[in-house]
């Protein structure tokens, strides 16, 4: 048994790590250049995009070794350093040779978000390094230095108490706001824990921990060039798989909905749950289809329990489906089974009710086998429109 | 060889057709329930949404057999008869029951689009029947009664000349607006010829010409219940089939980028070409991708020649590509080559000036093999949203 606390506060509660974060001038106001590091070099497991054209601080991360250790992270938001060629991986270790001037760097890696297709701007960056506190642990400096179109700062920290009375720490910072993909959400989250974690276990639940929390997300169905999830932890304090397993998917999950919640434009959460289906992968094709749907986003968006663009949505997703087996619920109103396949007033008004609601839940009971996945996803928005055609301006 | 004359109004054009639409109460103002019928039963060839929930008029045509002629089709908006099970398809039945007493019926066709998920009003259908005039041909009364959210009527008319002197006529309607889609556009298309066309030249012409037209453009990604396309052929004239077949497809093309223009909220036209696939499906996958990206929509919206989020969707869409191979521009002005990463002041100038226009060209070279493929699509506006939102209202 153990017992898992929520703690304030962010990074600052996993001991053996330094975090700053500094505006060097990139952003009008606030951080938009930060680290995280360590005196000792500390054990990473990463997920990285699916994306074909993975940015360059990916490659650069990719040319390390199986299992490195690095002791420095640095992060950058507003440009992506993305389609940016060799040259862009160039311009890391540049980066890195001058920082080296400053502080001694194992195999240092970088992270970056913002706009594709531009060069960094190497001479700012290098000026951002002067400002930069190394002894510092300010976990809302960093956390602020990687929000780009996000409107709250993400953190989360749990300590994790063991039956034997040892004890860990784990916390997290994550961004994310736009590109909130299928393949891994659009994002940056960095997780830190002092636990004795193996490097196989980390790899491993970090893996899985990732499938069921990002990768269940979707804000607007784009897959980014910079998607990183890192697990680094200093291998300090004590570790127990199932504690440590439990912990991590809490942050995930968390972050997860955090991310959907403040998807851009998004005023409300939905969860799409289907069930019912042959296969996991078919019920995984319908949930995301159903999350990605800008018909039914928009539905969402103006509380139209329009039901019938959910059933579209699912017949045109590919899943094996029949009319006849389907059954569709907002939370616990029936709007459709076969005996029911009209929305009468009642019903309909009810629907609306829950609409209204920050987050509910839209159920298809496919009746087809027993497999099930839950997606979540926003609202298409005014908002959303007007982020994305203004974003670079 | 031949010659293509285009022709003044629709339907007219064709000889040996009837056609007539009535408001019966479902719009507040406008026709909303019409025909096209013939004396003497037509050929018939069809193609259909791949939706799995076909609705009730799909399922109903699909209960005839293979190669049946027909006399008559009766067309309705605001309600699709999608989800509406065994009754929906028996509602058809009644109708024509109904119908019959007035004209008499060979195998006779519904075609439904609108709202997903009630019954038919029967009754108000009957009524409206009353109005109909069975000798009429007016082509703009039926094409506006299949209008749901469309902007502007769709009609077409050519004349074929061929080289012996003899001639043929082929004439269509079409509508469009929403669900518009990847497997086929949501849509209604009816297109009427007089020429001695075979069934089995009929089928597979009519096949091409969608995977070539309707299949190539997107509004929103989302594939209708009631997707139908119908070639209907008295075969009173001449035939030649390579005539035909450029007619034919000149008109699906014709239709499919007004499909796009007429898009809810629609401002541009937009083909996205992928070339130097590795495959056919490759290059349709890739193209699909982006017409149908809400990224890539919201920056066409915003006049953004943020190329940064082309790259991105190719790179998510899952084909093989590189960096360094990729090559994009926007109508001729380069905005990416390896050579040019980084979009200079000018280009940038020239590219925003290219997207200020009606419609353009998105091009993409992956430089991978010489396959190619293009896609139509449109922006994503604020008005999308808002018709979406309040499409039922």
């Amino acid at each position: 048994m153990f017992e898992i606390i929520s703690l304030k506060n962010g990074l600052e509660n996993v001991d053996g790590f330094f975090f700053d974060g500094v505006n060097s001038g990139f952003k009008k106001e606030g951080n938009d250049l930060g680290f995280i590091r360590s005196d000792e070099p500390f054990n990473i497991s990463a997920v990285f995009t699916t994306n074909k054209f993975a940015a360059a601080p990916i490659k650069h991360f990719k040319k390390y070794p199986p299992n490195f250790k690095s002791n420095f992270i640095l992060l950058n938001s507003k440009n992506a350093n993305a389609m940016t060629g060799e040259q862009g991986v160039a311009d890391i270790d540049e980066l890195f040779s001058s920082l080296a001037t400053k502080i001694k760097l194992v195999n240092p890696i970088m992270s970056s978000t913002g706009v594709i297709g531009y060069r960094l701007n190497k001479e700012k960056i290098i000026a951002g390094f002067d400002k930069f506190n190394f002894a510092c642990r300010n976990s809302n400096a960093v956390a602020t230095a990687i929000m780009t179109t996000d409107s709250f700062k993400k953190e989360l920290a749990f300590k994790v108490e063991l039956e034997d009375g040892k004890s860990f720490n784990i916390a997290a910072i994550c961004k994310g706001a736009g590109m909130i993909n299928p393949a891994l959400a659009t994002m940056l989250c960095y997780i830190l824990t002092d636990a004795k974690i193996p490097k196989d276990d980390a790899d491993e639940l970090l893996k899985e921990a990732v499938e069921q929390s990002f990768n269940t997300v979707s804000v607007d169905g784009d897959t980014s060039t910079n998607d990183t999830v890192m697990l680094l932890s200093s291998q300090k304090a004590a570790y127990e798989k199932t504690a440590f397993k439990t912990a991590l998917d809490m942050i995930t999950k968390q972050f997860a909905l955090m991310l959907v919640r403040d998807g851009e434009g998004s005023s409300k959460v939905v969860c799409f749950e289907v069930s019912g289906a042959k296969t996991q992968a078919q019920a995984k094709k319908a949930a995301k289809a159903l999350s990605n749907s800008p018909l039914v986003k928009t539905a969402i968006f103006g509380e139209d329990p329009n039901w019938g663009r959910i059933a579209s949505t699912i017949g045109a997703s590919g899943v094996e489906c029949f009319e006849e087996s389907l059954v569709i619920k907002y939370d616990d109103v029936l709007v459709y089974d076969k005996f029911n396949p009209e929305l009468d007033k009642e019903r309909e008004e009810k629907a609306h009710k829950i609409m209204q609601k920050d987050s509910f839940k839209i159920s298809c009971d496919l009746g087809m086998g027993s497999a099930k996945f839950s997606a979540y996803g926003c609202d298409l928005s005014y908002e959303y429109v007007k982020i994305n055609a203004d974003y670079r301006s």
